[in-house]
């Protein structure tokens, strides 16, 4: 019962099924194979625009590349000091760049506000050889703390960015959960509301390593095929990345295991405040729950089987508890009774 | 009938099937899980000897990790002109090392020699703060004309590159393939011989995309994890690299592989060189041919449906052919006597 | 009259003798040379030890060559968020280490206190592949706000981070300034307060262009030859880079040139803070002033002939006020009898 | 007697007496002040355009920085394998443009072949992500041999470049010697026959420490500023340098230090090869000889109290002889005479 991360999930069967069925005879490879085009298309269809895709087997790389590609060696990425590109990717925005510098923009529940962003730029001393220069703001949805932004605040932090000539980057490693929570189209979600790139994740949402990042003006990403060879990132079999994502986008698989995962972390949410003593930490609106308990009931939850990490050290008495689109529902009502079990006995 | 590359086949039914026995239940991410342990133990055992074991998704990516861990961004790597390392990878070494150079020693039929190796290292400055500095020394095994080093040969190049102080890479892409055609032991082929790490190669011989780096002595491979990490090429679901070289490794998959690919090379070999008007231009010691043929033949295979690239350049009338663990035998029949149909004609 | 930096005043006429002198016939370059090798001596003396000594021609290239040698690529460095490496170097630090992060440590009056460095050196995350590794902490002695470090914070800030294996370093552009304040041994003030490499400045304290790097333990300093080099930090004509260094350690120079800055800063502060209205916002310990004044009075003083900035923008009522071994008492006479003639208009 | 190098000089009294006159009083700092500003106007001038001038120290550092500025981190430099950007800088070209490469294009006498570059181009794989990108081009003037380009040259190469998108660097450490060679104006040497980017050298031929990079296109400098303030080569008393290269190309100066230099080299090679068994190994173009001469001439000359490099090793009997704007041509006189002593004695 392993409520660890939405990565310690498996692959979808029918993700499985896809990888056997691109196996049958030899095909180009780097990316000239039918499968591969066959993705392209399927992600230009799904964003309703011509735009520039490029898959590579992990989101640190899909974060990393995009932003080489977005922020120059002496520019400034803007983000949220929890982000994954500043605090968990081992400094691969810095390597990727050749040493722009990532600044913290703090903000509640894991999001950026647009007037921070504003302010943080204007005082970043654009024009001013001293400083390394504002370039970039990366945002992540659904966030570290497993809110998420809507359009409309996108577009404002996307308009404050582009005000001073700045790009904007989505980290969606979890894009599907946000995109059923918010009900709107992939569309509104990145380039109507202003991204210009999107790191498009699957691997936590049902593949086994895939990930494609998306330009939506493909000038952009004119280096962009250099830069990811050079990384280590074209995959010589590259059918077998563009296979996963081929099967993730058929027949709204991706959407479906997103709704998944969120039904039950709101599930799981639903049933741990009911508990007195039990604290909430954040909206649940992805997959991701970030809950306050006694320490007394986090080790009885450990001690009947319930794995998760405290947050954000190992003395916090705050879990969080992450759903995948494999979690089995009964685990989720097990946790929630286990925790009432041991909230009583505590009381 | 392809023979464009062994990276256009696909993989080999048991990996796929080991792909799908990992896929039942939750794992710990990044390589905390059993089956990664186990392919580390496995690798060991095959060697004979304690190693740090590093399971990346290409060999782009061994390479350049392995020799950023050998070499300063001021140290200059010796590798042949005419190696992945140098030509083929869009600058990835000077990339993940942070500039070093990689300087070319030229040599017959791909291969380095050890007195020529000395002398560039003698030529090369060290200790002189105006030169970038020797540092390391990358061989590839088996090399890009499709020949193989002998351990005598390999041990020769470590002596002269020790003796100066500088590490030994092998880019080993194509491993087994020189191990079968050699003989030896893996050891023998490696640390025995010299050898400080290795990039141990199964994409090209059965995997969808698995290398491992070996660090023969586990000291050097420290900064190893965080280089892996930073540079987007740590897996979360990791067990899903792990299975493929679990599945490789097991019962002699690796070496069956590479032994029905090299048969098919070689008799490929026999039947062309029976030909008239057709040059080998390097010993077939792998799964690799470079053959000069009229320009009306080639004409006549592409026109008979076979695939291959022209080396180096379009207009050149030497096809590279390359067979890989699934290259059907007909084939290889079907080529030679395409080749020598039109031979006979063009006589 | 121009309190804008240090830097805007010249050379001291004894540093031009100096330069003149060593004009004559020719020498070695490179720091192959008689002069360098005396200035090298001189700073050993004058820290009572040995220690490796490299001579460049900038602050940023002092401190950032020193971090690159302190810290890998995949690092953290420590410091203040308003530090010069951190703010004014438009990532010097993060390109010379390739892609290190810079982690601000915040404290008031520009000052880390150990604890809280402590603190985050152990949420950084120390061994786990995910987060950039605590590599070194830079202090800034004096500091961007005019204060100065007593060898005994210099010593728990170095006792915390070697505690946890960081090296440290001291940005001593204004060594002299804060060694004059505190009245200790240079060696006191670094090495036998744990400090492990030093930025030795002297261009803000009367030279044209000189810097020294100083590592106490020379071992650290192995790869700094060719790093200075591949950054294009050695000078061929090395003797006039170790002239100035040369003259300005000769006879205490450089330490009287710090007294005059620092006296008249002192008199700065004594007659502003006099004045009704006027606030300082740190203590003035070195050559650094910042005073908070009605905009009336700043206006005055612009309108007067005085030139400073206003700190930390143009819309800032804290003008910046530094003096420098050249800085005339009539002119800070001059200014205080502005201030005090505009405040008293304005009261 | 040293004819080692021409940075075994010291400085032209004039530029001496340039850096004492701009020791009056303040000025602001990092290229804000009146020099910085004339010095700009007398280069633009000088080439009789408008372009985009960077003052730094040291000629690694211009090189470094031009090609930074004109060929991205997957591109490759084409340049002769002795030049100095290949061979003398520690990989400083690199390091500051993020890991391109530098490819070797051997020619005669130092020099690139217009067509050598066009076929080395044409083989570079264009648009493939495999390869390194073709990106710029860096010829030395004078070269690394002693021997000079002409316009027409300069031109073809130049064309073969540009035909192709590629950028063309001059590394002008010793520019004034070539220019009064061919007698043409700075502009035909360089833009008019399609150089995009220059280091202008001044260090070689008379200053201290001060070097221009020039671009005849300032939209190519847009990142420049910020590139030379975070490798560090922003002086903050930029006076100091621009006072260096304002009496450098006051008057003349500039070409009357080269032309000394010039003659006396042309003297130097003259009077040499009068002597049987001396042999010129390249045409004298400019400042530097290479002598090919008997041991145990060399030797004698050794033993006389003349300085020089045996080249490329210590075991070579080819001296290396550079003269300067300050060797005497007395000196100039002692050496033929000792050379051709000690050849009489040892035939």
């Amino acid at each position: 019962m392993n409520f660890c991360s939405d990565n310690t999930a498996g692959a979808h069967p029918k993700i499985l099924a896809a990888l056997s069925a691109a196996n049958g005879g030899s095909a180009m490879p780097y990316g000239n194979d039918e499968l591969t085009k066959r993705v392209e298309q399927k992600i230009a269809k799904i964003f309703e625009r011509e735009c520039a895709v490029f898959l590579v087997g992990t989101g640190t790389s899909a974060n990393a590349l995009a932003l080489a590609a977005l922020a120059p060696n002496y520019g400034v990425v803007y983000c949220h000091p929890e982000s994954h590109v500043n605090m968990d990717e081992c400094g691969a925005p810095e390597f990727f760049t050749g040493g722009a510098k990532l600044a913290g923009i703090p903000g509640a529940h894991g999001k950026i506000a647009a007037a921070d962003l504003d302010r943080a730029i204007k005082a970043g001393g654009i024009g001013v050889v001293h400083h390394s220069q504002p370039a970039a703001v990366s945002l992540t949805q659904a966030t570290e703390a497993g809110t998420v932004y809507r359009p409309a605040e996108i577009a404002a932090i996307a308009s404050a960015a582009h005000a001073h000539g700045l790009m904007v980057h989505m980290d969606g490693a979890r894009f599907a959960n946000a995109l059923v929570q918010v009900g709107c189209t992939p569309a509104e979600m990145t380039w109507r509301a202003g991204i210009d790139a999107l790191s498009f994740g699957a691997t936590k949402n049902g593949a086994f390593a895939a990930e494609a990042v998306v330009f939506f003006d493909p000038d952009r990403a004119r280096s962009f095929g250099y830069r990811r060879k050079r990384a280590g990132h074209l995959w010589s079999k590259m059918r077998f990345l563009a296979a996963q994502l081929d099967a993730y986008l058929e027949g709204d698989l991706w959407l479906e295991n997103a709704r998944h995962a969120n039904r039950l972390a709101a599930e799981l949410a639903r049933g741990l405040s009911a508990i007195k003593a039990v604290r909430l930490e954040h909206p649940v609106e992805a997959n991701e729950l970030f809950v306050t308990l006694p320490e007394t009931v986090i080790r009885g939850l450990e001690a009947d089987g319930f794995r998760f990490y405290r947050w954000m050290d190992d003395s916090s008495t705050t879990p969080r508890l992450v759903t995948s689109f494999e979690t089995d529902p009964a685990h989720v009502a097990a946790f929630i009774a286990s925790a009432r079990r041991h909230a009583a006995a505590a009381a």
